[in-house]
């Protein structure tokens, strides 16, 4: 029999009722307040088309491999039987049979947040009342469908029921950034969505993306001549230059590590002519990598870009499941996470320049308060990047505030990112942080670390000053 | 003055009224459910012989190394003090002193598991109403002497008090199991104690067991020729088959990490006679032992029987005392722990299969968020290991719970496993782990993360057929 | 308008109130119990020459990187606008325009202990009742100046005032300590006030430091001969012998590992006459890093000083902070700690040696309960050195308890350090952990792991006997 359910207006909130009743109010202080989104995977296209969403398990389910990666661990779905393209085949799993297959093993979920947002998302866009499971999947696949028939259900009327004030993509520099250029001229549609320059392909010329990178970005930069170390980097600025004509305020990088040794032109240049011919070492495509973050920094004070690095992340560790499905269905793991040394190089060139603002990130906690905290809480540049990922959950979130904000106070840290492309979780991903970011403050004051009038203008702080300030939004 | 003191019925559950009402609801779901004992080190012969307990010291101390070790680290009380045999000659000391040390030093156990498992022993099995201490531990020592003279105190007695449904042993490749053979054949001791496959002495051919591992294997095995790789993989399956013959689901290994790249044969044939010859290096031993975790992961592919893997714990670290008492003396160390990449090779090609359980356990816990749970929550094959050893402690589950769950919910985790060569101590342990997760589930029900009746199903499952499903009892 | 500010009683202690009541209790027995500062980093000047405070800004400010800090990294308020001699040019900054800086950047400390210390610092001391703002910056200067002025604000009186009972400093070997003779011989102060062995820059034969200590060394020590390896180890035993007779029980190393492998003398010898020469490669430098480490166990073997160690810090990251303004100003970064493995030599050689006690201090908290706990749970001469620096913070010694007691019980801690050169923040530092260690304790009374009378006796020793008998004192 299905239990009724809705979501409890006090979720998140501490159990201890002093603390709650603080918790309440300074999350009632902000709980409405407009989500800005200075980074995530949406597709503007999904905003200039604004066609009505697919059907509930290509909407909730086949794209979000958050969702799909504990179908396959714990029920062994694999991917072509939650929708996916397998090996150039299309799936021909129906979505009814995908949505069942979630409603079944919805107990797997326990204690996640994929079930904590999904939740939020069926509850209060689509006024389910009940946990789902097996008896009544076809129930509540059947109304969300009938939902998503509603023009109210399209992407532009979602974007303004969500409140969202900005929200930034994440783009290639190839990008002709068509997209964002029709959304900017369309009278119709007052948001604003902002590209986001992500150059990690052209850090690598030992890699297979490496030479089509060149090509695109030779086709795409007028006169650009990528055949050369310095005229790729010509190139790049150039990109970011269209970029920041288009709205951009942000770069991103998703490196295997931080480190940013900087390399002279010629040895540069040596090293990319190798990447041409097929004959770079690998201990070149390091010292070539490295040498591009420190560039991507050189960059950001030229033209002032916030500069984004999320370094540690082991990518298709299963490469079957890559070959099979591509990139991002679940199988990348973090890696030992280290800043204080790899970036030694780059902070010491350009950590106390005014126009750098680099935002680490990190799926390694051990980092929080041995070397993000720190870093942040010295370097003028340096800003430290709410959890993210794996751990853009409740308690990793709690455990980033205790340990980041002893040595760097909350005004340097980024202010919350939800990191998603499963468009309709992003209210819930922000109501959860700051849910959170409550719970984390309501504790301080309720131990008398801080005044709740103080706690009020950091909560607010942190959903509106703090991540435009950090963001350049 | 001697104290009175009786374990408080609410032990480990929260402090805060609400959540406690709701932890202790859900541990009363679970408090007298029957034990499954997954992983220990209990010797069968315990329970065949079924003799009578020594004394208190023999009982309680001297073979328990998480007791003895704080005795040494905080009173300079060495082994031979605590009864162990030192460079072959038995310990002369008295039993009754040693039990006079241990109550003399009992607040040096103050806040550790090793006080409260054992506060719940003599409270809950001897009747003791008093802390220990130096005035009444002549008299402790008579009561719980007494009770040993009593036929109710005998293993096999209990056992069946313990309600242990199941139990597993640790046992040597080369065991004839002959223990398991009578304990089985037995038709008054109704009790399923299982033998565990562990071939660490296998694995590396430059150290000093691994000859005579091969001889053992040989004389176990019909036919075994263990002078050639092969021959040993061979005689290793037979082994394997023994031992699922005689209930065996599981095996278990404790390397020094988890590298897993495979050999081609002819290179571990070539490594293998270097072995034989006392040739081999160093590099070719590690190269060995990751071949051989590998081959682990492929016959257990084949006969489906569990395995068990914990790497990066640094044994017998002071010399002198490794020397002088053998191994299990308490001077090993956690190191550092890694899995997402040394097991890169062997999830690549068995991580995905059906008949695959690979269990991860670890004394660093950084690697809870960071790998355990998110290779858990994608890969079929892998379970996360509960705290374990040094981290088997009250704190540490709970941070294991709210690590792990995040990426990898409470269905992809292994269930309690007390690991313990105290037998006494395997009720105190469960319930130990029992009230942490009613903890754990009542704190997640009051912040409206989960319902109380989710978290009820949750906690049985976790109790009965969480462990049960994972190591295939 | 300012606020109305006073720091609540409760402060630190749970908010539930069943626990609070229980903490509160613990609290009060250790509140006002004179203060043991076994290590710390004020000038014994500062006592002997018993002269009246500077300005605000020159007491609280300029000096303490742990302030500063954060004013560069949150508004680039460089070091010479705080006051600090820049190239060896004097600042001249306005004390009271530092004053003010302070006071409009005081949000950016929300959350951080340095503005708990601080606000305990202005509210007890000197009475200060708002909080400190823009707009009452001018006020609490001048309030804060006029007592400077008061004699009862001179070191001395405040030494007496802040119940100090003993305090450490940290002084070259080449000191010839006669600020501590005299402030022994001083009829008229009766602080007890002890130096401390700290022989970091003798280690490094590749470093700057080296020749000037060998150079001084020489100086200080009658007939001593630095310009052999064994001259230089005969004159530190001198050195000790001298730290012993004015009231020395510790040395203290910051190395940036903790490897302590010996070498032969021979060998030593070898690289000392190439440190001479300048012609020390980098791997004989850790070499003899190294073997310096064993040498100082060795020492402490032979003369009983405690030592202390805590390696695992960068030091001086960003190089144009370090040539403008020198050492400690913020940019020291915590890196990587780990100590059992490069401790293995020294602990096999002298760690169950009755004369050694070894104290372990990390910044990197992942080594709590994965080496630190262990390690001292086990050796008799390790001692679990409390958290320090970065995480001398209410959460972090909460999390140090949790995760360190668990293996090692309270008894084998250090009891708390201040590790401080500003010298008015000493209660405050020390009253922040009696508040922690007191929460923490309630927390597991309340959840009944030990019983408040053995939590008060275990508060009282962690305030008295356990540092007094961890530091010799």
């Amino acid at each position: 029999m299905a239990t009724q359910f809705t979501p409890h207006p006090d979720r998140l909130l501490p159990a201890d009722p002093t603390t709650r009743e603080v918790a309440r109010r300074l999350y009632d202080e902000v709980a409405s307040l407009p989500i800005i989104s200075p980074h995530g995977h949406v597709n503007p296209l999904l905003l200039l088309d604004n066609e009505p969403f697919g059907d509930p398990a290509e909407l909730l389910i086949t794209p979000d491999h958050y969702v799909t990666r504990m179908l396959f661990s714990g029920a062994g779905i694999d991917g072509d039987a939650v929708g996916r393209t397998k090996n150039g085949t299309p799936s021909d799993a129906e979505p009814r049979e995908i949505w069942r297959r979630l409603a079944e093993n919805w107990f797997r979920y326990h204690g996640t947040p994929v079930r904590y947002w999904m939740e939020h998302e069926l509850a209060e866009l689509f006024d389910v009342t009940e946990t789902l499971g097996a008896d009544n999947a076809d129930a509540i696949y059947d109304q969300v469908s009938a939902r998503l028939a509603d023009d109210a259900f399209r992407p532009r009327a979602l974007f303004d029921r969500f409140k969202i004030e900005v929200m930034a993509t994440t783009d290639d520099p190839a990008d002709d950034l068509a997209a964002h250029k029709a959304l900017a001229d369309d009278g119709s549609f007052s948001g604003r969505v902002l590209p986001t320059w992500r150059a990690d392909r052209f850090t690598d010329p030992s890699g297979a993306r490496w030479l089509p990178a060149l090509d695109d970005l030779e086709n795409a930069v007028d006169g650009a001549d990528c055949r050369t170390y310095e005229g790729l980097l010509a190139a790049m600025r150039a990109s970011r230059q269209h970029f920041i004509e288009h709205g951009a305020t942000a770069t991103d990088s998703g490196l295997p590590d931080a480190g940013s040794t900087p390399l002279e032109p010629a040895e540069a240049e040596r090293i990319h002519a190798a990447g041409l011919n097929g004959t770079v070492t690998e201990a070149e495509a390091i010292a070539y990598r490295h040498n591009m973050l420190y560039r991507f920094a050189e960059m950001s004070v030229e033209d002032g870009l916030v500069m984004q690095l999320h370094p540690g992340v082991i990518r298709n560790h299963h490469r079957a499941s890559f070959k099979a499905y591509g990139a991002d269905v679940g199988c990348d793991f973090p890696d030992v996470a280290s800043f204080t040394k790899p970036l030694e190089p780059l902070l010491n060139a350009f950590g106390t320049h005014p126009n750098l603002h680099l935002v680490l990130f990190t799926v390694d906690e051990t980092v929080f308060s041995r070397e993000v905290g720190p870093l942040a809480g010295f370097y003028p540049a340096v800003y430290a990047g709410v959890p993210w990922w794996f751990i853009d959950t409740p308690q990793a979130i709690l455990r980033f505030r205790d340990a980041v904000t002893d040595s760097a106070g909350y005004y340097k840290g980024s202010g919350f990112i939800d990191d998603t492309r499963a468009f309709l979780s992003i209210p819930a991903r922000h109501d959860m942080a700051r849910r959170c970011d409550a719970h984390h403050l309501a504790q301080r004051v309720a131990t008398h670390q801080i005044t709740e009038d103080d706690a009020t203008q950091v909560i607010k702080d942190l959903t509106t000053t703090i991540p435009t300030a950090t963001f350049k939004l």
